[in-house]
């Protein structure tokens, strides 16, 4: 249309803009980095790591099997990981931050990616072990099985809410 | 420019497009579905799985282990999965298809995205079990522990081709 109408505007008033930008629509979808969904999602992310922590480190002699120590480990890791993304997601929320610079969401999508791959393969391993000594061994007497069971849950939790923290900041990064 | 000169076009030319549409430009990436690099990461993706699922099996006592049938179970459904989309690869390259259909691309996220999950809990809950009986209660005299290693590095690899694929389709998704 602006083809056929040549632009006739006075001196220092721009002309209007028949589209917006698509980062507009796209502060809608809650979830993505600077939005009330996405600080729920790390919160959730923390919660569920630091529960999965306490369950393992409780255990007195959890440290005998190295895919325990890797899991303690992990959950550290993650729990540290979206604390500082909770936070920045705070501080964005209050001072009305969009966080949409291209480095800043490259380094949230390479974190999330690290973070999600390192929790599911800690919850995978340690899943592994749980099954042994329950189904396989029937050892469940002589171990803390229970305990285990709800690490290796609240792990794949951790893990599910950092897939969809990955996914939204990754559609963010490629959309932009 | 074109706001300054009129376009005047004789009948039944098309008027000369001055930026090529964004999907040529992403046909160049070596890796995305039916190209040469996609076909490629396909085919080692399907050799890494039937190389870890001959090693576990050609170990006669490993279904008394759950992580080591569902590594089985994970290698089957992802060599399976490789396979199919080889051959739709295949077919595109030979008869110069695109695949940037939206419903098959996001077909294809999915399903790179489900496999590379299973495979990768496959791969740490084996190596869990690896690490437990070799390095923790130094059992590899009775057990097949190296073939469990390349099982499980196998695995590994598989994985990591897996996500390059996933990586390249979901980027093509968001991009379209």
């Amino acid at each position: 249309m602006d083809i056929s109408h040549p632009a006739v505007h006075p001196v220092g008033v721009p002309p209007a803009e028949a589209r917006p930008p698509p980062r507009v629509r796209m502060k809608e979808w809650q979830g993505m980095p600077a939005t009330a969904g996405g600080l729920t999602l790390r919160l959730g992310q923390f919660s569920f790591a630091v529960i999965s922590f306490t369950m393992v480190v409780s255990i007195s002699n959890f440290s005998t099997v190295t895919a325990f120590c890797y899991l303690v480990a992990a959950m550290v890791l993650q729990s540290l990981w979206s604390l500082t993304l909770a936070i920045i997601d705070i501080y964005a929320l209050l001072w009305k931050r969009s966080l949409r610079n291209s480095l800043l969401v490259s380094l949230f999508v390479i974190g999330d990616w690290v973070t999600a791959t390192l929790t599911l393969a800690a919850a995978c391993a340690s899943a592994g072990i749980t099954v042994l000594i329950d189904n396989d061994l029937g050892a469940c007497a002589q171990n803390h099985c229970g305990r285990y069971e709800v690490a290796v849950s609240t792990t794949f939790l951790t893990w599910v809410l950092i897939t969809m923290s990955f996914f939204f900041t990754f559609w963010l990064l490629a959309t932009r």
